[in-house]
């Protein structure tokens, strides 16, 4: 259903964004990249995507990058969920009003298809696990999660009044190549500064789950294709895995993968940080409904990353 | 609890806003209103509040009028749902960014109560009548509704990000006097117009809860009263009525007190506009576990509406 068509993919330079662009670009689509490279690399687009360098928040930009375009994979946000606290304002910003801005250049230029990438965290600290689309509505604990669960609302709102097909996928933890934030990259990096000692935020026991990111791309596309052809309408799917691991088993995979023996401290109890959820695990039985299942265990996940990392140390860097 | 303190009550000059701060002032609170006077009348403003008129989305004017303040009762929104795809950006500004210039202010000013008007349709179209706050996580249907839902979760992130202590209520239509917006508000002013002929959005059959604003601003302070002294949390209550109307037995009432029989004619099925929800019934069992009781009936709120807007046709010719 790729070939030919003109797909915006915005974040395209991100770790997500960029794997989403080399799939479709081997389906035979013509991809448009948007990024300001804030925490993408031009390194990580694809070289057959045309890339526009331009912020969510410039309006005239989007407008003219949406024109002709046939659908759009939104992969750009503020993914900084720790910091939320200290710059309150940013997940506002550059996830809704970046997220109405492209819906409004959408719905200028005639298009309509928008697949959108949320967080598990938007159930909050959820009690069913595994934890199904329709949970109980949640409490919000984290700006990041509220902005996401606002997007969720603007997409389903222009689904319902303007006649969008909306897909919103709430994640988990996504690792891979081009990973280049969150725990593994942290613990990555700062191993490689100082391999005798792992300072650990919380008590290393918070229970994660985590996606493969080649994965996670075909979860997106399994549900796309499902109902791409059913019109306007409203899709929602959780992307996991059906296990979990607790952070010091993942490093315990990071230390082995890295031949090193430090020793581990620990600050704060069961969350990391204010928001940090100490238990993830999503329901992903409505995808594997549609015929979708994740290949990569946790552990190939994790050692995945490490093994891109030492490979790509200028990622480690420029961070 | 509100003798001697110093409160901020956004939209003060608005139907809820202004019944809340005389409410308060009859407490002995020292009141200060802010309000843009968009949609609020100057005339409802209580006399003896402090009025300061400007827009949420000042924010020096915000962090001005909050220093030394002690709670905020936050009122002020965007309360068109019907022309919420008009103007898509609207709901995102006036209660999205204000609500966060909002709390913005109030920490700037060490200010860390928070009472917020939230809306049922937050829960989108439910499939749990009454509809508890833990209601299953609903997909929104309204611009509107999805930035109540995005406000609730900046008071919830804030509670637990800055220890904040956050009231979040979501209501039913809430009646009475100084209500102007909304269907029996335009049922009136149209039978005034033209007493022959009531042209209806939907098929009349919409089945609605309603609630009187002493019982709604009785909820609000029972609820805040109830963990006032809890330090910080964030708290969400329905608030509404036990019973549902037709929205047809709604005009009955409505032409009844007004001596009019007038020809009624449909337009749309089961829904009066893309967003309305066809069933609105909250489940009230948390508040009146605090000992609240609505104390109004549905037909005496309906009533009590019309009688005040034919003793006050100034509010239907200024709208």
């Amino acid at each position: 259903m790729w070939k030919g068509r003109n797909v915006v993919v915005t974040g395209g330079a991100g770790f997500i964004g960029s794997h989403v662009s080399d799939w479709l670009i081997a389906q035979g689509a013509a991809v448009t990249v948007v990024d300001n490279l804030s925490t993408g690399f031009r390194e990580f687009a694809s070289p057959a995507a045309t890339f526009v360098e331009g912020d969510m928040l410039d309006q005239a930009l989007l407008d003219r990058t949406l024109a002709g375009k046939d659908f759009v994979f939104h992969l750009q946000a503020n993914a900084d969920i720790r910091e939320n606290l200290a710059y309150p304002r940013k997940n506002v910003e550059q996830n809704v009003l970046a997220t109405q801005n492209l819906l409004e250049a959408m719905r200028a230029n005639g298009v309509k298809g928008i697949a959108f990438a949320s967080t598990g965290s938007v159930y909050g600290e959820p009690d069913v696990f595994p934890t199904p689309e329709d949970a109980p509505f949640p409490v919000q604990t984290s700006l990041y999660a509220t902005s996401k669960v606002a997007c969720e609302g603007l997409l389903s709102s222009y689904a319902l009044g303007y006649g969008f097909s909306s897909w919103v996928f709430r994640f988990v933890s996504i690792l891979g190549p081009r990973y280049t934030h969150g725990h593994v990259f942290d613990f990555v990096k700062r191993l490689r500064k100082d391999p005798s000692t792992l300072h650990v935020l919380g008590n290393g026991k918070q229970l994660k789950s985590y996606c493969h990111v080649e994965d996670c791309v075909a979860a997106i596309m399994t549900a796309v294709g499902a109902t791409a052809a059913a019109g306007s309408g409203y899709w929602v799917h959780n992307i996991g895995r059906p296990d979990m691991l607790e952070v010091n088993t993942s490093i315990s995979y990071i230390v082995r993968e890295l031949g090193l023996s430090p020793k581990l401290t620990y600050e704060g109890g069961e969350r990391g940080w204010v928001g940090d959820s100490p238990k993830i695990l999503l329901d992903i039985g409505k995808l594997r409904a549609l015929g979708w299942e994740p290949k990569h265990t946790l552990e190939s996940s994790v050692v995945d990353t490490v093994r891109y990392l030492v490979a790509n140390p200028w990622t480690m860097d420029r961070r």
